[in-house]
């Protein structure tokens, strides 16, 4: 995840140098946008373009071709987003083997496609022809032994090192922005929040590259996350292609939260529950047309995904090579040295997971074999069960079999990988590379998952007779299924981590195609979310969020306090009062000086001092343009010019200078709530309208002024003391 | 569905004896809600209970037992519709079998049964068994013939039209509410209209019974929406016995929308379909907490349904007998004999739908056999193929085969059934009984699609050496599937008529668990909610909505025009002033007045007349009840008594009478608005805020109100006024 530092401190992004210059309309980085005034906007356009339509028939086409661009921006994206996912997938595939050896008759072919061109290759033995040269017969013509052995292993080690040192390095030096998974932040800029560059094409570009480069180099992270980010960049690149989008940011949003879909799409070959996945974890502003674009830019990406992919791959191998980091690690002190760590956590990874057959294989394939149940051909060790033809017991009457040596081995070994896949991902997380989310929580849960469905297995074998296993376990019939323990054990421990709960159960059985289990997915979901909700009302979204502390105000949680407009809004009593500016009383160089003075984005108007009676808002970034404007282009515009917001300039004495209307960067609807307004429906408002600020009157008189940040402020400080309440919402 | 007239005429609604006096704090019957002030009602009560908590264990159990009841009422509503499904498909089951005979071993067996328990019956003819007799056997004791026939379809035209009399004669005696699908008129609920007995026990008592009769009746109407409407009663009914639910009428809808989740949940048997649908297409206000619960109450339905079903059925089955209505027809002379016109559609159901077998079997049987691939050993009439072992071509080179004699039967069949099924569902739709919505739709685009299907598989055999087909058809691979486009073809249906996207699929996915169709069907959905659409924006329930005049604000329609508050505002220009009341100089007396005079909801109160600044609201229920409250029990108070809304009270004169303070029912925040806010702006205030009035005001000033009507009136003028805008939306 990146802090808050890297993200200030960022003077080498070369995304910055990419976006536009900021003009009026736009906003200030790290700043918050207001919905309404977007909304309103976009609604200008939209009648603008109507009205014109009427005029001719090139305004007509025009016009239509605006209205459509929405389905053209959520195809690109859609295409692109596909593309790059299945080019991620390709190339991950060829360097995770590049690891082990290399093709010979192309170098650019994996282990896979290397022996499938092959003429030599026998279906039994699809793994191994001559073409494929592992790197101790390549450089010391040796297969086996042990000093092909350390060999191969030392290769391997260098190999992931280098990818590693790669990504950590592209990622330091082009784009700070490409690390972590990318969703708390997703999810703030969903919400209204502006980072200049954080889905910027060099961010795009960099984060696709060391993606591929630190998934082949074998570390405990997964692709999921960062490829929400990447189909997010594509989603602002083609955006910044149309004015309906690159010109106004709350539409520009709506475009993001359908890409966001598009990712998940990808990431798991699940285009209904990428739709959920944004409307329930990231999106802030989902209307009903955002979920049908959402909808469409999935199933376009999916469709995309699948048409590129050439081994013809169904759902679980979409699943690739992914892990990632559920637990919470704010900093080292190796977090100092960012490619040192990276090149410490890449070398211990690789040392340690390499004897242990569940920790050395990719997690999806490990997920993949949890899951599965053991058929009759089945060659897994999991399934290494006892067949004793000359059982005392009709064969008919017995739940399931013994376990047989292969199984203990396999408990053993998957209890170890358990640990060290919990311990493992603590130190990968929040390291500067791209990282993911779901995978490495999905591993840990569905390794819990088949131990557990192992043990009741084996406990109805050894006690059939106990009260529960003589009426669940019918004879001839399977009673217990442990890879349907994995499965949920999986589902549970991602909802635990996420606190999704719908896009979860769809997730999954879009995964799985386990559309009949979808019962026990639901009550893992619900159990997982009640649990892990007692601990604390946030997921791993949020707890990044607060971490970070971005100005995210969160729709889940419910703000119950007894507290009013009054308490909250500033200035408080024994401060200074509000900084306000008269409709017609002020000179240029009294503004002036209240800009220089404050910092505040903006400034109610009043009718005078005396009646402090509000007519309206005006921003300071607008403000300070009009002012230079004028004083450059109009004449007889000085110091002592007054400014005024009225319709009709004011009477002024004779010889004064000519005043300066200034009615044009006036809002005149600025929002407004009484002092004795509770804060619970000001927060309401805040949160449904998307607001930066609200005056607060009384009987028409101004009072103070409350912002986001002040309502984020007191939220945390209602907080903090009453934590009890969280037990009763 | 319900006509206005039918529901404000409704003197004979049991349910009208059940409701609770209102109070304080209730609404009047077809009134709007006003969402923020439930919302801080239910945080006062919330935080009373969280106070309480902390004095005493007792206290602490109550507020958690308090905060659990969420979770209590969805269990409580999940297992109680679930129960109801249940019980109407075995009544159903058993009343449909006894139009064609009577079991004798026991009376209450259906056909099915009651051959399932002979021992005479063989697996191959388990339809036939001495113990189920057909009224001819049992009557005149023939079971083949022509004199047996007649009398087996004049007994068969009997029951249906004894059941349908039935039905239409309790809807109209004892439940007005229960007739249609109830649908619209629970989305007009749930965004905030107070329709008493709409969701009362008699309502649940009898739709459910009358639901039985009409789909054993065999018309054409289907029990999906009116198991809906059966969920919500069992939610408000449910609600009902918990205060926090049952006195605040924003909380009463949380649950309202989780129970119509639980409704889609057991009509289909699917649970996440049923959650979707309730968001994308039922709810108004869906925060995250209501998508867990209902996630929850969908869950538990599914479960009771499929543990009381005792046939062990999946999926396509819990489709069993259902139709309806996707066509418009408001009235016809018919109409006004409700009990006419029900009998004569029965009539002509019965006697025009026997001869052909695909309208005589029920639709889900229908829409199953449509969308079943024909296997080996398949004996449907549709699956007459011609398997001509001399064919003169390869086997595998062919696309699939020619059709034989029964196939073209089908398709002539097909083609009548399809024309009689949409008309007769425009004559059923319509009429004073329960009935649903989507069978009939999904049939209608399975029967299209299936012939689709086939005519494009004819043209692949015939012309195989068709560029489109050569490419697509591979040697030794189906590559037309008939059942795959009736599938297709029911989801675009289903979806043009109600403009479902994403529940749609779902739903169907999880109808039919074709996971792997999931990219067609999303295209069918996408496609024909564009084709709809250009026809127009209304779904069916929408239109619905607006044929019944509900005052439903839409969240789906934007707003677009130019408008300002001042121009929707009243009092307009030239009509009297707006009625307003001063804080401290009206007498009781003119109050009384004023509230005679006028039917408003409530009153602005100002400083005084002159300066119109605002100091907040008045309810006109609160201010009749305070003032006959004091009238009674305050003494001194007479109709000259000066009522006074501010802290202290006036100085007034020496002998004149005690003052009355009314601060107790001055709403001191009320939501304002200036006059130069876009009506775009007050209209999603409105939408998202769930308010019923704003006040306008400029600089301080009260200059008038919008209430959500003139909302409403405004947005249909501007709609009328601009068509063509739609094209551009």
């Amino acid at each position: 995840m990146v802090n808050a530092g890297a993200m200030s401190g960022s003077g080498n992004l070369m995304d910055f140098l990419d976006e536009p210059f900021p003009d009026v309309g736009t906003y200030e980085d790290f700043h918050t946008i207001d919905w309404l005034r977007e909304k309103s906007r976009d609604t200008d356009r939209h009648r603008k373009i109507t009205s014109k339509s009427k005029e001719s028939v090139w305004e007509f086409i025009k016009g239509l071709l605006d209205a459509w661009s929405g389905w053209v921006v959520m195809l690109l994206i859609g295409l692109l987003a596909g593309t790059l996912a299945g080019v991620i997938d390709l190339a991950v595939d060829w360097m995770t083997d590049l690891k082990e050896g290399v093709c010979l008759s192309a170098f650019w072919y994996s282990h896979e496609q290397c022996c499938w061109t092959s003429n030599e290759t026998t279906f039994e033995d699809r793994d191994k022809c001559p073409l494929w040269q592992k790197w101790s017969e390549l450089l010391v013509n040796q297969s086996e032994g042990a000093s092909a052995y350390i060999l191969n292993y030392l290769m391997y080690i260098l190999w992931a090192l280098l990818f590693a040192f790669l990504a950590v390095s592209l990622v330091r030096v082009f784009a700070p922005y490409a690390c972590g998974s990318g969703i708390p932040e997703i999810k703030t800029i969903l919400s209204g929040f502006i980072i200049r560059g954080y889905l910027g094409k060099w961010t795009l570009l960099i984060k696709t590259v060391t993606l591929v480069l630190v998934v082949s180099s074998g570390l405990s992270l997964g692709k999921e996350g960062p490829l929400v980010h990447v189909a997010c960049c594509c989603g602002n690149f083609f955006s910044s292609l149309f004015s309906k989008y690159s010109k106004n940011e709350g539409k520009r949003r709506e475009v993001l939260s359908a890409a966001a879909a598009a990712g998940v799409s990808v990431a798991f070959g699940a285009p209904i529950g990428g739709v959920l996945f944004s409307l329930e974890e990231v999106s802030y502003y989902f209307p009903l047309k955002t979920l049908w674009r959402s909808f469409f830019a999935a199933l376009v990406a999916a469709f995309t995904l699948r048409s590129i992919n050439p081994f013809g791959n169904s759902r679980l191998v979409l699943f690739y090579v992914e892990y990632h980091t559920p637990w919470r690690r704010k900093t080292t002190k190796l977090g100092k040295y960012p490619v040192l760590e990276v090149i410490v956590v890449t070398a211990i990874t690789a040392i340690i997971a390499y004897p242990n057959p569940y920790t050395r294989r990719s997690t999806s394939e490990l997920i993949s074999e949890l899951f599965n149940d053991c058929g009759a051909l089945e060659s897994s060790q999991l399934c290494d069960y006892i067949n004793d033809p000359n059982m005392t017991r009709p064969v008919d009457d017995i739940p399931d079999r013994p376990a047989g040596f292969g199984v203990y081995t396999a408990m053993w070994q998957l209890a170890l990988a358990l640990i060290f896949k919990i311990v493992i991902t603590i130190f990968t997380f929040g390291m500067k590379i791209p990282s993911g989310l779901f995978i490495p929580s999905m591993a840990v849960g569905a390794m819990a998952g088949r131990m557990v469905g192992i043990g009741v297995e084996q406990l109805a074998y050894h006690h059939h007779d106990w009260i529960i296993f003589r009426n669940w376990c019918r004879p001839g019939a399977d009673c217990v299924t442990p890879g349907l323990y994995a499965m949920v054990g999986a589902a549970a421990c991602l909802g635990g981590v996420t606190r999704m709960t719908v896009s979860l159960v769809v997730i999954m059985f879009e995964l799985t195609g386990g559309l009949e289990y979808i019962v026990p997915l639901m009550a893992a979901a619900v159990t997982s979310k009640w649990v892990a909700d007692a601990f604390g009302k946030e997921g791993i979204y949020e707890a990044h969020i607060h971490l970070n502390g971005y100005p995210f105000l969160d729709v889940k949680d419910e703000f119950t306090h007894r507290t009013l407009a009054t308490d909250v809004m500033r200035p408080r009593r024994g401060e200074p009062p509000l900084s306000v500016l008269t409709q017609d009383s002020m000179t240029v160089e009294d503004v002036e000086t209240l800009i220089k003075e404050t910092d505040y984005n903006g400034f109610p108007v009043v009718v005078s001092r005396d009646s402090e009676r509000l007519i309206g808002f005006a921003q300071r970034r607008e403000l300070i343009l009009a002012i230079k404007n004028a004083r450059q282009r109009q004449e007889g515009i000085v110091s002592n010019s007054i400014m005024y917001f009225t319709e009709e300039p004011p009477e002024l004495p004779a010889n004064s200078p000519h005043p300066l209307k200034l009615r044009r960067v006036l809002n005149l609807s600025p929002f407004t709530v009484t002092d004795h307004t509770p804060m619970e429906t000001v927060v309401d408002i805040f949160r449904k309208l998307g607001l930066r600020q609200c005056l607060v009157t009384r009987s028409g008189r101004l009072l103070g002024i409350i912002t986001k940040k002040d309502v984020l402020r007191h939220m945390a400080q209602m907080a903090n003391q009453d934590p009890e309440s969280i037990m009763f919402n």
